[in-house]
């Protein structure tokens, strides 16, 4: 049997081993192969599993961090000053090949930041990419990336995102996707520089199905599979659409207060939109991979329920079964022999 | 009495005249000194016009066009070859100073191209820059700049952004609006170089308000009144919020076919949903103002309504009646001869 062991950050989040632990027991009674190493303050974290059963128990090992990284904190100081925080303790686990991958509901900067510096990027790959899988109302998804590990990328980097995200839909059975380019416009002469030039990288190379710029209501839209972006429009976006939902569920709620009519239109539109909402929401759908590194990193959304932060630790699960920096090391060296 | 009189691409957007000549009418009997020039097929307008008072024929006059920009056109094209087009026609009223706006919602890529060849720009702007309001959910709007006139933009740009849209916000009698810039955190060491060159010249600026750098979601807070970035993110995040509210109401109408009660939630919540979304769809809520040029230049979403429409030519009306290229041309000029 596989070994299949995640190291979880109990503590990351804004709510912690509550929300965290209960996810965790959840996968590990659907999971018979899976164990945790779960990293935190053990006074916070025995007694929430002191009374499963012993069979769940003997799964788990706890590993006491004295230290948090908090969600305001400047991801620097938090590299510099929290080595023994339950963040850094986790992925020093899966540096050391104790986990196959590291679970985080905790400050996305300060988890980026540990992570480039304690796993280090796979051979050839120029920057990691924070990537989610967003639903369309069809059922279908698209995979973006980046979504904020990178500000700046140029034509090259946008590449090697290509080939990343196209990895990673293998995990979801889909060979070839669909590669688009997040643009102005769908006409080729539309865009910045580093478009056109990454336009031009991307339909040179045959190992891609490239099918052109795509726009951004694309997202939502089956037109592609995987769409590349640089982080800086990646974070953007995905924070402007998260405004929307939430300033959309503000309006239905201030209906409540009108009439009757109102009322009940309230009453029953706000479980069903706050359930799409999560469903749409992209960080908590089932958490963000980081990239390129040497080892696996699954970002949950701070605020996730119990419910979310276990699609985040599934999404772990599912790329330590497809082994996904292999083959993203592996596609990575391919594309720059063909290049050589 | 100030001379009030609007240019009108009647043949721009989805629908044409059966849409822009209704608004049209509808405004001009508000408005007892306004009058109209409108520029297109007149075997489609005059029809539509014939019926209506004497008092309000009086106040228009159509100007045959015998051609027409498409709508997926390329600027390029359009501006080489439609030199008789509705659009084009409307422009020039407003370079010969025989209109004082020009209302359109024809190509909006053809509209800028032609609108900078035709009007060009108020000494000392580098760039024009298309902005809207973006109503949030407690009624306060917040407007935002580039939304895709430039998909390149360095600090001098944006410096240049924030004080055309402080000039804007005037005409709502808002003074000293709160300047945010557009960024992947709040913190003063996040983003692009450009971001943090930009804040370093907004906040030197004692002419500015500004406030520090905002997130996505902030197009839909009352953080900030004004927010400037590059036409690329700003195009993107636009795009994207529509293709989220889409994405909403699809699923909503998926339910329609499930249970009785999907039914009835269905029946309820599509029109209330549908009119949120064209009060939250911004290019529908009141048209995009192009600034930075010499003369007013309202662009309204190409599938507005007769509602929508009318929105955008009172958009054009507040515009001249608040002198904004002036307005506009005199703060630069202040800008300028305060850093030299």
């Amino acid at each position: 049997m596989a070994n299949l062991t995640i190291a979880l950050d109990a503590m990351g989040g804004d709510h912690g081993p509550p929300v965290t632990i209960p996810a965790a027991l959840e996968v590990l009674a659907e999971y018979p192969q899976l164990k945790f190493i779960v990293c935190g303050d053990k006074y916070q974290i025995v007694p929430l599993i002191n009374d499963i059963a012993l069979s769940l128990q003997q799964r788990i090992e706890v590993l006491h961090c004295p230290q948090v990284v908090s969600m305001g904190e400047k991801p620097s100081q938090a590299l510099r000053n929290k080595t023994q925080s339950s963040m850094r303790v986790s992925l020093d686990l899966v540096q050391e090949n104790r986990a196959q991958a590291c679970v985080s509901a905790g400050n996305t900067g300060a988890l980026l930041a540990m992570a480039y510096y304690v796993l280090k990027m796979l051979p050839g790959i120029k920057r990691p990419a924070l990537v989610t899988a967003i639903p369309s109302a069809k059922g279908h998804r698209t995979y973006v990336l980046d979504l904020g590990a990178n500000v700046e990328c140029d034509e090259h980097i946008l590449h090697q995102f290509a080939l990343m995200g196209s990895v990673l839909t293998e995990k979801i059975d889909l060979k070839n996707p669909r590669i688009g380019i997040l643009n102005v416009g769908e006409e080729e002469i539309k865009g910045s520089g580093t478009t056109k030039r990454a336009a031009r990288l991307l339909k040179e190379d045959k190992s891609l199905n490239y099918i052109g710029f795509v726009e951004g209501n694309d997202l939502f839209t089956d037109k592609a599979d995987v769409i590349v972006c640089d982080g800086f429009v990646g974070n953007v976006a995905m924070k402007a659409c998260e405004g929307l939902a939430k300033a959309v569920i503000e309006s239905i709620k201030s209906l409540a207060s009108e009439n009757w009519l109102s009322k009940v239109f309230a009453a029953i539109a706000l479980p069903m939109l706050k359930k799409l909402y999560r469903q749409m929401n992209p960080d908590q759908y089932n958490g963000a991979s980081l990239l390129g590194l040497r080892g696996i990193v699954i970002k949950s959304h701070g605020n996730a329920s119990k419910e979310a932060f276990k699609y985040a630790i599934e999404e772990a699960i599912n790329e330590i079964r497809h082994q996904v920096p292999e083959k993203i090391g592996n596609r990575i060296e391919q594309a720059l022999t063909d290049r050589s």
